[in-house]
């Protein structure tokens, strides 16, 4: 496994491989990995003849109040990881070989940010699009992965692929949870204990919701009381939205007929959870 | 010469070029083309194995009292000029092709916008970056060639190809002009008999401007002053800017003390002209 840390070298790759003909998969990452990352990097590896990741976290992704500087890294065991699951290369570049001095230029959506995380994180989306847009560049991909656990993330991008003309292909790998059902990220690593246990009401809610559609209930609002009253009875829980709606416009909707996306964002203390669940009637 | 209409079709024909490994120079232009344009395609031709030109009037980039529905058109003589010139493909897609249903993604730069033309055209540049970025994708130019009478949209380019990681060289072509020195441009059309004669005033401007630099005239003020006076002679113009700036970075100068743009923007009747000079003490 290489690993490359300028943006020459790693276009320099990955022109060799397309003069190559090989098909290149990649997975964008901020590092800190764990199952839910290592299964995008699997179908990766399944899907292209070369896998490549990044390990890049993003400053232009978080606000001025988020945790940029406490967000966990640990790039040795990343590639670890990496190696194990047949990454070819790990393309990890420094802050000012993205953003060198004088950097002005953003990638927005109009609509999609608009909804979901994109209402309590107004610069979130901008950063992730932008980032998205500059390594698609440099790393030259024929497919791309993202979890199906940002949901909204996974929408964006596919929206900023046809919207640019990016000839991508972008594909959403499913949300990994522990054994007890809580979805991974990184950012559990700052749960407390007590965070931890609690944490889990949010899965417990989609559950339930999921059973709910199932048994007939067709009612957004209903099912949005009964997740806010299971989740409220943690007591460091703070709800930022629990939104029913339409997988592709992220419009909130009226009634279930169809499937329909839960999403939900909590925040547990100071760590924000976020998970989200197909409903199908 | 080919003509082609659809995205797919300009995206596969670029790839057998570049598996071919054959060089793509690229003008993208809004068609009514002129001696300007030509010249930019002739600089094309000597760079590369394949010439590309587009014709396409963005919608993106015209603000909604703009000129958008009366921009003069001459796809016949267009392709007429295109075949002279020796150019291999002209890619000239409808409106929905490149924006359809849906659309919402756009590029856009912080900094460099924020002057010149793009203080009375607020909309103007982003909608030029957004098309760029799309027909790089779809084109996929090694080489493409901006016209420096639009001194900053050239800026904003190679700004945005630098910051995105896009790996096509931006080359500027000089400004060609009228044999009296009006600057070329679609929009010379609108012009009344005694528009297009006062219109010669801005290339006046900049000439006695750079007699001025040359005679050790180092305040911009003195010079701005110059060019208000004799501009502001025709009774139909509104002078919208006289800036002279930075060519980088397009902030104003206190002082000449080296290369310098001075760059123009007159509402002539309704006909919006531009010009610039880069002034050498």
């Amino acid at each position: 496994m290489k690993i490359i840390h300028t943006i020459a070298e790693m276009q320099a790759a990955s022109d060799v491989f397309r003069i190559e003909g090989k098909r290149i998969a990649f997975v964008p990452t901020m590092g800190f990995l764990h199952q839910g990352h290592l299964s995008l990097m699997e179908k990766g590896r399944e899907k292209a003849d070369i896998l490549i990741a990044s390990i890049f976290v993003n400053p232009a992704q978080f606000g001025p109040n988020e945790d940029l500087d406490t967000y966990p890294r640990a790039m040795e065991s990343d590639l670890e990881k990496c190696k194990e699951v047949g990454v070819d290369i790990v393309f990890t570049p420094t802050n000012d070989q993205i953003y060198p001095q004088g950097y002005e230029t953003y990638v927005e959506l109009e609509k999609l940010p608009h909804h979901l995380c994109g209402l309590s994180r107004p610069v979130f989306f901008k950063g992730i699009t932008t980032v998205v847009t500059k390594l698609f560049h440099i790393v030259k991909p024929h497919i791309a992965i993202f979890g199906e656990k940002d949901f909204q993330q996974l929408a964006i991008i596919k929206r900023m692929v046809r919207d640019l003309n990016m000839e991508v292909e972008v594909l959403g790998g499913a949300l990994v949870r522990e054994e007890d059902g809580l979805a991974m990220s990184s950012r559990n690593a700052y749960l407390t204990d007590d965070q931890r246990k609690e944490g889990l009401r949010l899965f417990q809610s989609l559950c339930k919701a999921k059973e709910m559609v199932q048994a007939g209930e067709s009612n957004p609002k209903a099912i949005c009381d009964m997740a806010k009253i299971h989740i409220s009875k943690a007591h460091e829980a703070q709800i930022d939205y629990i939104s029913i709606c339409d997988p592709d416009t992220l419009n909130e909707v009226d009634a279930i007929t169809g499937p329909t996306l839960m999403a939900l964002a909590v925040m547990m203390g100071k760590t924000r959870l976020i998970d989200n669940m197909v409903l199908i009637p």
